[in-house]
């Protein structure tokens, strides 16, 4: 029989033990949510603790993720690879058990939380990946992904809008599978909510049509237990557990109130707890009767060995969807990848077209997508103006039950960003979702985490610069180009025609441990010449598109539409006799990791004259000119007109151009 | 008698006609809006047009922005200074008709709106001005301050993560002055949007804690006019009135469509408008009638000197409160404001505490306070670390029917920070509000709406870099500061001790038309002395801190917790016998607009070797040390740790500062 207020206490006690050791920490939660911890993992959670990456488990995700050491002490309470003396590094440097689960940390943390409501956002994406790739894969008798998401969730992450935004979406999508734990407990950082958070949650969650369980006590093991079975009865709506918790529960003096939130006890409420709960152990101390209870390691080999063997007799029955689901869950591309995006540059040169970079990236779409089954596109609500639409894409929809490979995100940029990591995570996909440039400011911090996840979803931005004309500043993007790059390891792509679009494109889904950011324009933009060296090194971010000379006097560096402009700027410096190399920098963010031996060539130090040209701040460009060069850029608001009238006004015209090359040379 | 089908059919071929012309905007949601815009603007709506500006007008917010001809058709024909001529340049470069709103361009606009649910949120930034006003003004028999909020909003705006953060609040906070119109067309821009959008409006305001008024047809004037009735009688809820109307209306072919939401009619389909709705008038040609009918001014002019009347009487009786009110609705200081922020920083000096900024931070609260009655500080649920509540301020909470100047805004970012932005717009309050620097990503785009529109709010931002410690790289600025230092107009300053922290505040406090950021550490910073000319040159951004030679051998700029490292090298350095100059640099904008001289005096173009220290990306930098320089920043996430611990792994401290400068120089 198994002991649940035991275990429930035992995560207590590591939770208060570790936060006390590390002198740091958020004790609260993992004590207020332990029942439900230990309920949800030890009688319902398919998990593995041998294998954490089996594709048909559970997904489970710590929105509230300063709760941190709950999901340590259930992931080495249940038989992970997690020690005790992993747990007694609590926030220490270089190890398991971050403040916050840091995912690639620790096994069995399946995304990185703390950023509030974005966990939430993450297990929408992965719940919706869950029912696109069972879509796909299951046959009859055979439903090889047939798993649940579960989340527990704070009042911060109701409160942060993203958690409106994911949740209207999941109703909307009859997500069934996700399930999610509120764990109310009235208490934030400032207090006690009711004096800022007074919203009827479960009356909100019912009219974004999820089915809501109330009244269940947190801390009552079969109210938990039941209201789990009713949540996994219900197949097409997302079930909300509305669960009244204590925080800090266990605790005489702290229990309720907002001070056992996010500091350690102290040493002395640390021993009342212990007498509190009888917890009659020295700290890190469990007794082996909690281990056995707990271990799921048994239950868990034979789960994912009866999956194995379903899946043997799919691999006979089904060998080339089998074989592509395994390809798929571990995001490896098709063998002839590389070939594949020859053949599509290929294509991209014999058509030469003068078109929007957005539309050469609808192409680059179109010729992709025949590859890649695993490709799940998107917009934001502007399909039709970032043109990530490619041809026989299914858009999900009330008519077919939300199955497809498109989705209409609606006007949600961060609930949409923090999906794709989701549906990333889960594995089956590549997923990507496009706005305008400028909105991804809404979801800026959704793209740092993907970056710190080191995981490779991709944010499409049409629309990238003054040259989105009349809808004005606030639609113009400025300085959004040069904040994109200042993320570490985010790959930011600014195409100046449809060959590097298709490059871009190439790069972007080959990646594996960093999102790509591809930013394309509104307006035609000239097909560019360019010899084979040069097509070659498109790849390495910046590249010599054109040099009269080894022995260079002027310097240019441009990207995007200020490609075109730059290389007439060229053709007529050259003919007056100057010494010129014009320089594509598509990419900053790849071309900086590139041997020093490379950049010097494409950026020779003793260029006399160094100019870069981009339609947006210059800040970023002092790094490749230094302090004495020449930066063309925007570095104010944009206005409402015409694009044309703007290029002109803000100097981003070929004449212009030349005349400020032609002052800046002869000063 | 008015012809309110007539006046709505104006505001219908105004916007045709003008979308027409440019050949570029948004036709769809005027003609959908357009009964709604007569009923409001003529039965009910509180103004003046001969004075955009009177203090006591009803605020009138145009949410979904893109619909700016409705705006812009209201204005001129209730009699704003906003002619037809400048009707004919909509969209134009240079004209009071830009594409979306803008504050600033067009009297009227009370905001600049178009980023979706962000014009909603200053909508309740202003309802909760409004109430705040009220009660510190307001004495029996003189509501002086006394007016309704409206703002209209479309789909888009519900679907965006911050009208539910900003909705929830405004319910909460019983903001009964707030009434909200959904123009509930069905369209988005993807088209009908069920197929993304199908959550139970009404529903979700109602757990909101709001009044709803349902099923309300948005073409029938007596409804609209009742509804508003009806609004107004509750001074204790905020209304949503749900609005069915038919985008495009008018539009034989295109009503109910989404190919009329942001694209021109065509001329074809303009004149067969033109046919059905009878208009037998040329384009930009308004009968008198209309123009009879529409007029606002005459009565705008009395209810303004009714005002003007009661406030010369509540002047007599309440002089200091009158004199007061006048002078913060424009925005003024207090006339000693120099000497007040003098004395602070001499408080400060005499006090010369090593603390942590963010108390200093607190600390000049505490004292310039006591100087700004209208001082409305806040914070998104992080108060007790981002110390933002000052002495004697008052919460609003349940118990006082959320009356007060320091305020809970929940854990809701982009929320608190769109409010901030309508607060300060309602005028009478300088607002700030508080969260970690890592989550001003979650508001980023209401800190470019500051700027852009030249207001003033102040955001604090704590907790500055990997000094955070153990809460690790999710909650690590690393990348923050500079990507707000790329916002145009926006001051960006980091403190490096108590001083520079007065004077940072000193100077926010006193802006009229740049929003700053006020960038603030966890850990405490040493003191730092200074002489009385470092002292005097703080307020320029950067200025020599050390120097012991005219004639420089090595540069060194540090800011905030990286200049008392930084005075530890530099000490070490000229023992050494070298000449070296010691900037201390709090904020790069502000220093970027000194003039070129003093900016060279502080940065000598000679110096042999310039190196800039700051725990950030380095990319911000080269702009002042050059590509030869020296940068000692953080170019990675960082990692769950103690703060001493992470500042040794990245190399921040004064010794491994020295050993890389001394490593530099000789190579």
């Amino acid at each position: 029989m198994t002991n649940y207020s035991l275990l429930a206490n035992a995560i207590r006690m590591l939770s208060v033990d570790a936060v006390e050791k590390a002198n740091s920490g958020h004790p609260g939660m993992p004590m207020g949510m332990a029942e439900i911890g230990v309920v949800l993992w030890k009688n319902h959670l398919k998990h593995n603790p041998a294998n954490p990456k089996w594709i048909n488990r559970d997904r489970f995700v710590l929105s509230n993720g300063h709760g941190s050491m709950l999901i340590y002490s259930l992931l080495h309470l249940t038989g992970y690879n997690l020690g005790i003396e992993d747990i007694k590094q609590f926030r220490q440097f270089g190890s398991k058990t971050p403040g916050h689960p840091e995912y690639g940390y620790t096994d069995g943390v399946e995304t990185t939380t703390g950023p509030l409501g974005q966990g939430l956002a993450n297990a929408v994406g992965m719940a919706l990946a869950e029912k696109l790739l069972a879509h796909q894969f299951n046959k009859p008798k055979f439903n090889m992904i047939d798993h649940h998401t579960y989340a527990f969730v704070g009042d911060g992450c109701l409160m942060e809008g993203i958690s409106h935004e994911v949740c209207s979406f999941a109703g909307t999508a009859n997500l069934g599978k996700l399930i999610v734990f509120y764990d109310d407990n009235g208490i934030s950082i400032d207090g006690e909510v009711k004096g800022w958070f007074s919203e009827d949650v479960a009356t909100r969650f019912k009219a974004y049509g999820w089915q809501v369980i109330e009244g269940i006590d947190g801390h009552n093991i079969e109210q938990i237990d039941n209201a789990i079975n009713v949540a996994k009865q219900n197949a097409t709506q997302p079930t909300m557990i509305m669960c009244k918790t204590t925080i800090g529960m266990g605790s005489p003096n702290k229990a309720g109130k907002e001070d056992c939130h996010g500091s350690p006890l102290g040493s002395k409420e640390v021993e009342i707890v212990r007498k509190e709960l009888g917890w009659n152990y020295e700290p890190f101390s469990i007794p082996s009767e909690v281990y056995q209870q707990f271990d799921c390691r048994e239950h868990g080999c034979s789960l994912e060995s009866t999956w194995n063997n379903l899946f043997a007799e799919y691999t006979k029955q089904f060998t080339d969807l089998a074989t592509d689901l395994k390809r798929r869950i571990t995001h490896q591309l098709p063998d002839n990848w590389q070939q594949i995006v020859q053949d599509g540059v290929s294509f991209a040169i014999k058509k030469h077209e003068t078109i929007a970079t957005r539309k050469a990236s609808q192409n680059a779409l179109d010729y992709y997508a025949q590859f890649l089954p695993e490709l799940l596109g998107g917009s934001a609500d502007l399909t039709g103006s970032n043109l990530t639409k490619w041809k026989d894409s299914i858009t999900l929809d009330p008519e077919n039950n939300f199955i497809g490979n498109y989705i209409s995100y609606g006007v949600r940029e961060f609930g949409m960003s923090a999906m794709l990591n989701g549906i990333y995570l889960h594995g089956g996909f590549k997923p990507f979702g496009g706005t305008f440039l400028m909105f991804s400011e809404y979801a800026r911090n959704a793209l740092r985490m993907a970056s710190l996840m080191k995981i490779a979803p991709i944010f499409v931005y049409t629309h990238d610069s003054i040259g989105l004309g009349e809808d004005g500043p606030t639609h113009q993007p400025v300085e959004q180009i040069a904040t994109l790059r200042m993320i570490p390891n985010m790959n930011v792509w600014r195409p100046c025609d449809t060959v590097e679009t298709y490059v871009a494109w190439g790069l972007a889904l080959a990646e594996s441990s960093t999102p790509s950011s591809l930013i394309f324009s509104r307006q035609n933009l000239d097909y560019i010449q360019r010899d084979e060296k040069s097509l070659s090194e498109i790849s390495r971010g910046g590249y010599i598109l054109r040099s009269n000379s080894p022995d260079i006097e002027i310097l240019i560096i441009a990207t995007g539409s200020e490609v075109g402009l730059s290389l007439l700027a060229y053709e007529t410096l050259i003919n007056n006799g100057h010494k010129v190399q014009l320089v594509s920098m598509p990419s900053t963010s790849v071309f900086d990791k590139q041997d020093v031996e490379y950049k010097r060539t494409v950026i020779p130090q003793n260029a006399k004259f160094k100019v870069a040209i981009e339609a947006g701040v210059s800040n970023p460009w002092y790094k490749y000119v230094g302090m004495d060069g020449l930066i063309i850029g925007v570095d104010t608001f944009g206005e409402s007109a015409k694009a044309s009238d703007l290029f002109e006004h803000f100097g981003l015209t070929a004449e212009k151009v030349l005349q400020k090359i032609n002052t800046f040379i002869r000063n």
